[in-house]
């Protein structure tokens, strides 16, 4: 079979089982954020898993192949995206176990119903309307700030897609931290494991990694930080193992 | 004036301004949770600041020594560790600067008033029930168990003591996060900056830093993270740096 790239996309190799992803050479491209996320999520063999908002595929196509999940399922709402995700799915010949689904994160737990996965991940937009200007790029900014959905919002319905002990996986930013974890918590996904990522080892954090339990009991393990840069231009050697070189 | 030491103590020199505190040799002595404490917290020029459960007097004399912080008290509720912590005020002539007042935490904030102080500061036992044994010395397991009060009592009394604004420091264990966090919240104290401690680069933590702002806004900055160990027994540069060798 022959996948076609339109105007302006590109095939970007992920460094894992020979897999590529499409993505476009002027949009919204995934980031360190979503690999982070990859590498800190665990779905166990025989597993499925649910990515909300998962734009060009990234989470689902990493966890298949990082993993022993069984089965992986995208739901994205930008029909453009969730189109060029389908597609890397069949470039990588990953239909049997990946499929993107085109809707809302707000009606997700009606789309798949109650308690319906095993693991839930998300690499939701970042900022509310308090911090930074939206992108005048109307794709972009649905990706970044909370356009469609907000934290509450992919929160609710992580926990109510969740199995009772189905583990949540997110990726944010530290300075809406207290938010997250009161959202967290409020709707019964206990923390439970946490990882920052600070550029340099003296710089404060940029990226947060939660995973949370849905009805698990308090007990916090707050692991080794992941450091991006020895210096300047230069990545550590766990950055260079996450990314699978 | 000549200070006299009981039998089973010894002076201990801190490294900041010839200043020595008075330890036992057998019972709790301050660890490196009220350096860093004493290194994260800020004590402003004309500012009071009161130290919750104060032991020897560590955090208020290192206070003295590092900021510009006009008054100290520390509350202490075993009368022979605030004996000692006040001994140890004297030996350093700084009685005009630091007050050591044997007391309850959990009646703080009836003993000193509402928003009395600028800064309040707490090293507080760090166990609940549900964790570890407790300790066969009553002098230890109140310092390190949560026998005479809880977090809860600890975070209520700090918000009812600090003025609007005020800010509130404590070091914690980072597996209870999600209960102090939650305690903070409650108590409108809004976590604003926090540290993790991890004693070497590539292990989790195991102390957590928070400043808290009485009635703050929510924007957490998650400070780089402080490591205590560059090799088995060799501190790193930083931990030379708050120790002040």
């Amino acid at each position: 079979m022959t996948i076609n790239l339109k105007d302006n996309e590109r095939f970007d190799d992920l460094q894992r089982n020979g897999y590529r992803i499409i993505q476009k050479t002027d949009g919204f491209c995934f980031g360190m954020d979503a690999v982070l996320l990859s590498g800190f999520a665990q779905v166990k063999d025989g597993e499925r898993a649910l990515d909300l908002g998962t734009g060009t595929g990234i989470i689902p196509i990493l966890l298949e192949a990082k993993t022993d999940g069984k089965h992986f399922t995208g739901l994205e709402i930008q029909e453009e995206m969730a189109d060029m995700a389908a597609r890397s799915v069949l470039y990588n010949h990953l239909e049997d176990k990946i499929e993107i689904i085109t809707g809302d994160i707000k009606e997700a737990s009606r789309l798949f119903g109650l308690a319906s996965f095993d693991v839930v991940t998300s690499n939701p937009p970042y900022m509310n309307d308090a911090h930074g200007l939206k992108n005048p790029d109307m794709q972009k900014a649905i990706s970044r700030h909370e356009v469609l959905c907000t934290l509450e919002d992919v929160v609710r319905e992580a926990s109510r897609l969740l199995r009772p002990g189905g583990r949540f996986y997110m990726v944010h930013r530290p300075h809406r931290l207290i938010e997250i974890i009161t959202a967290l918590t409020k709707h019964k996904l206990e923390p439970k494991r946490m990882k920052f990522v600070h550029p340099y080892v003296d710089k404060d954090a940029n990226m947060v990694l939660i995973e949370a339990v849905r009805g698990g009991k308090p007990m916090m393990k707050l692991e080794a930080p992941i450091i991006v840069y020895k210096e300047q231009g230069v990545y550590t050697d766990e950055i260079y193992d996450i990314y699978g070189y």
